[in-house]
């Protein structure tokens, strides 16, 4: 498809700014055609207001004609063919075949939340029937969530697909009946526009209101700003850097009416590694450390920044053979230049804290990444937090505690995380059960035995996690629990069954579970 | 009981500040004895270190446990018998009728999170078992709520004993599994007291660790924000005013790690009166409106602060009906002097609107408030949005609309509230079924031919509203689903069996209703 450079808006582009940015080629730095027009702020204004006058439309589309829309989404994506992943590689310098994985990974997620609605369970229907012989007498109460609004939305550079413009967060703000305002990331334009006229052609094809999709794009902070204040945007889904996502938090909460804002912002997901399993078979997971550390140049929101084992001879060699294999790891282009420079000024930052150590580094060309192991003594990492702080990149640190009371100490320390990791024998499990309820209060994933990289989309994931991994630890931005975010209940009362949404009916006629009267069932209500 | 006038902290009591103040005769003006001594920042903090101990251990308390505290609270809040309503009537001028139904209710509500805890499916299990054989291979992926931490929760004036010691917010985070500590409201701090030491009877009594509860005294401000600002409490809650919540929700959002606060800080309901249910029984509902206004000397948050109905000779009636029925009701004490001041010159505020008038008023001696009617047309409505800020007391102000266009643009024009209530016959209700949705945007709870007052606590209620009804529309403050609000998801990934919490298990011995595999079900996982 031919590439406007301009704004998508409702089923029309716009091109009113004079300020343009390009794309880069991620592998070699050249700036890549077109150039793409910054929205004003008339732009977005334009945008969200017909978001706004889709609502009421698209509110009301019926559970199957959403899914219908999400579906022909994901097939107009797959349209898109190679030009999308070509185009993808270039600004992002990510492999074709990662990205025809994570491709199917956006069609399947737009498949699932699909079969969400059609299922149409996730509207947590609950009704008390009416008790008009009590005294005081109690009304017929019915409750069910309803979509929130118009959702603004900000694409993450490291997964230009799947957390992107049709990704998590539009999935599941379109299938809660929201209409979407999406801020494309600057690193890569085209592919944002690519899938945002794909996304506008499902729109039109299935009979969706104008609006209930825009695309905006722009390089400069002053467009983000302009849609989380817009007074008719109600919720704000985020996934990218802490320092973004607080801003947007803190904007979000400074308007009249403050909404929520939904940033996932990444951390360390810290792996511990007992002793037992050390012994078992350190050099396997030494190698599925690196493996984790090194997966995408470093580049996943719950790569493995950090890892802590008692000292000993098997956790000095378990270090060892882990900065091996991270030596010998191929280095990578990432997706920007300035994500190198800021991996490469982490790594230096790392090392100058006192009592860290470099100590193991891949050799690097110019433009490509290197891995690196820095190592730490626990008593270092207690006094130094800023160790626990995410480097984007393949490098992590390694925590060596002198004591199982140290190595607590740092379970103790740690702020919030997306996920932890813990490595251990069947004993050492049964022994550190206090480390695991520890590290419960830290994380939204625990994982026992693996690597936290590889967030499965199904319906009991949870990737969120306390702050500042996130600005809402109640909330999932991957798996078929996102969707309620973009809702809230509403009780009705006294109402008429005929004036009823479908799913508080008596009848139940989209055969939902429902809470009626504090049962769960499928079942009709009344006679 | 001896009144202490001390902070109950732990099993403890503390009076280490100097600063008093003491509960008021709500019927003299008169202050009562004791003097409370208002808490200190470290008496604050010491009530959260001891409830962050507490944590650990009360989380990890099977449901059945929590059950029984909670059921014990409401026998120790049985056990204080007359004491505690003769007390509260005298700090609060509620009438012993009315405050017996009151900790009926209080008592209710715990009994009925005592059965949630014991059915078990708030916890929201989901499985999704492990797919060794595909490509990537899917590890074994569980989720449930886990709580959150220690809560910090405000009391209520206006609901001495149901939003208050013993409240929805205290019972809803004592069965989430988190501990509490309370900021008693200064206008009932006998009852406070009262209510306080029967938790912690209930405490000791039933085995929950030191910390579980704490009350802390306090008239300023300070003391509320020392509790907000703590870093180890991890959520607020909040029923009262829009000055109070909101100040309240800007500290949490300031802190280092910022945190959730649900603030109810009501509303002014807004009923909306069609033309054929006038004309078939306008006289009633104008009786029925009034007494709803009145209710409680109309401190309710569900009040009904505005109603609206289309110009003509049924209204002029309806509007004359309900001002005369307004006149003729009882004046009676507000909860504090300052509330009748503010009530006073809440009115005045609103009559000073231009284009608005009092069309009645009762007559009311000194101490007393006497109901009040003002009027306004639409147009001065649209213009003056400060006349649909609440007032709290027994006032109301009818809007006439001089069309349908008009009444839709009322309802455009209404910020978040509670509820809205719309009568009319099944000719009405079809015909504005536009004006149904518009309203179902602005409000927690919409009521047709009903009143606002009287908010069941049940499973399907929805005590909550878009802002600035309250600070989360996604959460309700009454009724079962109140508890989600004190808890977060937590996935459990590759955990072997007997190390998961038993509602993740296998073989569901906790017997609750489960997301495996995307569907739901009772049953056991696996063979």
């Amino acid at each position: 498809m031919q590439l406007t450079g301009a704004q998508l808006i409702g089923f029309g582009t716009s091109r009113q700014g004079t300020t343009t940015f390009t794309g880069m080629d991620a592998g070699t730095g050249q700036a890549l055609s077109p150039d793409f027009h910054e929205a004003t702020a008339a732009e977005v204004d334009q945008a969200v207001q017909l978001a706004a006058a889709a609502f009421p439309a698209y509110s009301h589309t019926t559970p199957e004609k959403r899914a219908a829309f999400l579906e022909r989404i994901g097939d107009e994506i797959m349209a898109l063919g190679d030009e999308l992943l070509e185009g993808c590689t270039r600004e992002t310098a990510l492999p074709a075949a990662r990205l025809t994985g994570e491709r199917g990974r956006t069609v399947g997620q737009l498949k699932l939340f699909a079969a969400v609605l059609r299922e149409g369970s996730w509207v947590e229907a609950r009704i008390d029937t009416a008790l008009p012989d009590r005294q005081p007498p109690r009304p017929d109460l019915r409750r069910m969530l309803i979509p929130l609004g118009p959702v603004g939305v900000f694409g993450a550079s490291n997964f230009p697909l799947a957390f992107s413009v049709a990704g998590g967060d539009t999935a599941s703000a379109l299938a809660a009946g929201c209409p979407v305002v999406f801020k494309g990331h600057p690193a890569h334009p085209a592919t944002s526009e690519r899938v945002a006229a794909a996304i506008i052609r499902a729109a039109r094809a299935t009979g969706m209101p104008e609006g209930v999709f825009s695309l905006v794009q722009g390089g400069s902070v002053a467009v983000g700003m302009a849609l989380v204040e817009h007074p008719l945007v109600k919720a704000i889904g985020f996934t990218g850097s802490f320092r973004g996502g607080k801003a947007l938090f803190d904007a979000a909460n400074r308007r009249e009416e403050p909404i929520p804002v939904y940033a996932e912002m990444g951390s360390t997901n810290p792996v511990f590694v007992l002793p037992g399993i050390l012994r078992e078979k350190g050099a396997a997971l030494a190698e599925g450390l690196a493996a984790s550390v090194t997966l995408g140049v470093g580049q996943f929101c719950t790569n493995p920044g950090l890892f802590v084992a008692l000292q000993g001879e098997e956790t000095t060699d378990f270090i060892h053979k882990t900065g091996q294999a991270l030596a010998g790891s191929a280095p990578g282009a990432m997706l920007t230049g300035n994500m190198l420079k800021a991996y490469r000024s982490g790594v230096d930052r790392l090392a100058a804290v006192p009592g860290t150590r470099v100590a193991a580094r891949a050799q690097a060309p110019d433009g490509r990444a290197g891995a690196a192991l820095l190592q730490a003594e626990a008593r270092a990492f207690l006094e130094h937090p800023e160790l626990a702080e995410e480097v984007f990149g393949p490098s992590t640190v390694a925590v060596v505690a002198g004591s199982r009371e140290e190595l607590m100490a740092v379970a103790d320390g740690l702020k919030g995380h997306l996920t932890a990791t813990v490595h251990g024998t069947a004993e050492d499990l049964r022994e550190y059960q206090p480390l695991l309820q520890r590290l419960a209060q830290k994380v939204g994933r625990l994982v026992i035995n693996g690597f936290p990289t590889g967030v499965e989309v199904s319906y009991a994931m949870q990737h969120g996690g306390p702050y500042p991994a996130t600005t809402d630890s109640r909330t999932t931005s991957v798996g078929t629990a996102a969707i309620s975010r973009f809702a809230r209940p509403l009780c009705y009362q006294g109402f008429p069954d005929e004036l009823l949404p479908d799913a508080l009916k008596n009848a139940n006629p989209l055969n939902v579970w429902r809470m009626v009267n504090g049962e769960w069932t499928k079942g009709k209500v009344g006679s």
